[in-house]
C-alpha cells in the first residue's frame, strides 16, 4: 500500500448558498478489503447539484459531490481478490451498505434495510459524511468497486454508473425486450441512456419530450418515434398500448396523460424525484386497466457491473460534454437550463 | 318463454337531485340466448348513489341503479345451455361486453377494448341507457349470468356481485395467499368483504381504520390486527411490512402512510374512486423500495363465478342490513354517514 497517498483535493460546497470550491482532506488508509482508486473522470449528476445546495434537506457540509466515478486501481489491501493495481473500475452511487440483511443478500444493496452508505453525504438519512467523487482519489470497499471494460471511452462510461443503472434497473426488472413498445419520459441525462439501452434491449422505443427540438437526436439515439406530449393528439394516439414507461422527468408534471398510454396491466416506473410534488394521478386512470405506478431507485452492485457489461457489449456510452473542475459551478447553472447533451463529466486531471 | 312479463316495476332517479321513486317501463323480450330473472335481492352499492345523483357526471336519466342482483330464473332463451327455470343465479356490474377483443377472450370483460355494458347506466362512458337491479326483474344474457350455489344466504350473497369481486380480484391478482402479511384499508361495503375474503385466503389480515369503535368488529370478522391509521406510532411498528395492502376508501386521504408500510416490491392497490384526488403520493416512497401503486376493477365474469363458488366454500357472505324499497332514499343517507354494517340490501318482494 505504499504508493496510495491519503491526502485528497477536492471541490466542496461548504454551505448552500456557496459555490463549490478547492478543498481538501484525507482519504482512510486503505484497510485489507480496500480498493484505492485515482479518479480520472467524473459525471455530474442533478443529486450533485441538490445535495451541494442541501434542496433535499440533509447535506452534510463541507459537501463533495460526485457519484459517477471511473478511475485506475492505484493500490488494494491484502484481502482484496478482484482488482489489481493499474484496474480500470467504477464507483456508483453506494460505497458500503449492511451486507446482512435479506436485502443486501438479494444483491439489492440500494434497498439496504439499514440503510446504504452513500458514495457522498454519507448514509442516506443523516449519519457521518462521506465524500465523494469531485476528488483525486476515492478508497471503497471491493465489494463496491466495478470493474470497467471498454477503456477506450472511459469518460463517456462514468454517467453509466448513475444514469445507466438508473434506467437499466426497471427495464430489466419489468422485463423489457424485443417486441416491447416501450415509453422514456424526458430526454435528459437519464433519458437519453434510457433510449440507448432499451433500444439495445429490443424495444420499440417512443421518446416523449416537451422539446420538439429534440426529434432528431432523439432518433439518433435509438427511438423509432417520438412525441411532443403537449400535444394531445399526438398522445392519443397511442393510448392503450405501451407495454412499459420509463419516466425519468424530475420535474412536476402530470402523470394521467402517461398512464392513459399504458396498456392493461402495464406499468409506468418514476426515476426523478421532484422537488415538488406532481399533481395527483387519477385513480381512474390506475382502475380503468390494472394499471401500475412504481419508482425505483439506481441498482444493485451485481447489476451494476452487468450494465456495465451489458453496456461494454452494445458499445453503448453517454453523451457527454467535457468539463474543468473549475466550470463545476457554471455547468450546475447550465444543467438548471437543461443547457447539456447529456451529460457534464469532469476531467479529473484539471483539478490541479 | 311464455311466463315471462317484460312490464317491470323499479325505482328510479328522474334527475340528479330527486329522490328515488316508483317507474315501471319493459325489459326487452329475451332473445335465445338470455335468461330472464326475477329479482329477489339486490344490493346498495356507492356507486348507485354517485350514478342517480350525477356525480361522476355521466349519469343517463330516468336512472335505475342497482349491480348487486341475485334471484330466480323464470324463463329460458332456447340456446341458453347452462341455467334454466328456478334456478338461483346472481347478475354483477356488467351486462355485456364487445366479446370479440383480445380482453374479452383473456374473460377479462372488466376491461373490454371496446367498453363493457354496465348493468345500469348503460355502456361506460355514454351510449344507450340500461336499468339496473332495483327493480322486480332483468334479462340478461347467459355470459354474463352467476350460479348463485348459497342459496341459503340469498340475501347476504347479493353484495359478493360487487363488493366481493371488487376485493376478491386484486387479492388473486397479487397472489395472497399463506404466510402473507395483508393489509385492508377501511372497513366499509368493500373493506367488510375484504377482510373476510383475505382472511379465508389464508393472509393474516390487518385492518386499517380511522375508527377505534371499528376495532372489535373487524376482529370478529377475519382481522388479526387492527391499527388506528391516524396514529403514527402505531403505524410506524408496520413500516416495510406488509406483501400486500387493499386500499378500499373512497374518500381521498394521504396515501404516503401506507405505501411507507409496504414491503419493497409490494403493491398497494386502489380500488375505492375518490370524487376529490387524493394528495399526491410521494414519489421518494415509491423510488425507496421499489413500491407499486395499482388499480383495479371489479373482476371478470369467470373469475366473479371464481369468488361466488370461493365464498360458497368458505361460507362467506356480506354482513347485511335489509331494507324496503321504500326505504332507499334514507338508506342513501345513512350510508353517506357511513352508518351501515355493512351493506344494505334491498328486500324486492317489498317493490310493491
Amino acid at each position: 500500500m505504499t504508493q496510495y497517498k491519503p491526502q485528497t483535493r477536492a471541490y466542496a460546497a461548504q454551505q448552500a448558498t456557496a459555490p463549490l470550491a478547492p478543498f481538501s482532506f484525507e482519504r482512510r488508509v486503505p484497510g485489507p478489503n480496500d480498493v484505492a482508486i485515482e479518479i480520472l473522470f467524473c459525471g455530474v449528476c442533478h443529486s450533485d447539484l441538490h445535495t451541494a445546495r442541501n434542496e433535499w434537506h440533509n447535506t452534510i457540509y463541507p459537501s463533495v459531490p460526485g457519484h459517477e466515478i471511473v478511475g485506475r486501481v492505484v493500490a488494494v489491501g491484502d484481502a482484496v481478490k478482484n482488482f489489481k493495481e493499474g484496474d480500470t473500475v467504477g464507483v456508483g452511487c453506494m460505497v458500503d451498505s449492511c451486507q446482512h440483511c435479506a436485502t443486501c443478500a438479494e444483491g439489492l444493496e440500494q434497498y439496504c434495510e439499514n440503510g446504504f452508505t452513500g458514495t457522498y453525504n454519507g448514509p442516506l438519512f443523516g449519519g457521518e459524511n462521506t465524500y465523494g467523487g469531485y476528488s483525486s482519489s476515492i478508497v471503497v470497499s471491493e465489494k463496491f468497486v466495478l470493474k470497467v471494460s471498454h477503456t477506450d471511452k472511459l469518460a463517456a462510461v462514468a454517467p453509466l454508473l448513475c444514469a445507466g443503472i438508473t434506467t437499466y434497473s426497471p427495464l430489466r426488472q419489468w422485463g423489457v425486450g424485443k417486441g416491447h413498445k416501450v415509453g422514456i419520459v424526458g430526454l435528459g441525462g437519464l433519458g437519453h441512456m434510457g433510449v440507448k439501452i432499451a433500444a439495445a434491449m429490443g424495444a420499440h422505443v417512443v421518446l416523449f419530450t416537451t422539446s420538439p427540438d429534440k426529434k432528431a437526436d432523439a432518433l439518433r439515439l435509438g427511438a423509432k418515434e417520438v412525441v411532443v406530449s403537449k400535444n394531445e393528439d399526438e398522445m392519443a394516439a397511442h393510448a392503450n398500448s405501451f407495454d412499459f414507461i420509463l419516466n425519468t422527468v424530475a420535474a412536476s408534471h402530470n402523470l394521467d396523460p402517461f398512464i392513459a398510454l399504458l396498456k392493461r396491466d402495464a406499468t409506468m416506473t418514476l426515476v426523478g424525484a421532484p422537488e415538488f410534488p406532481h399533481p395527483s394521478p387519477g385513480v381512474f386512470g390506475l382502475i380503468m386497466g390494472r394499471k401500475r405506478l412504481a419508482g425505483s431507485l439506481i441498482g444493485g452492485v451485481a447489476e451494476t457491473q452487468e450494465m456495465l457489461d451489458f453496456c461494454a457489449q452494445h458499445d453503448i456510452v453517454s453523451d457527454i460534454e467535457m468539463i474543468r473542475m473549475d466550470q463545476i459551478n457554471e455547468a450546475y447553472e447550465r444543467m438548471l437550463k437543461s443547457d447539456v447533451k447529456y451529460r457534464f463529466v469532469i476531467d479529473m486531471a484539471t483539478l490541479g
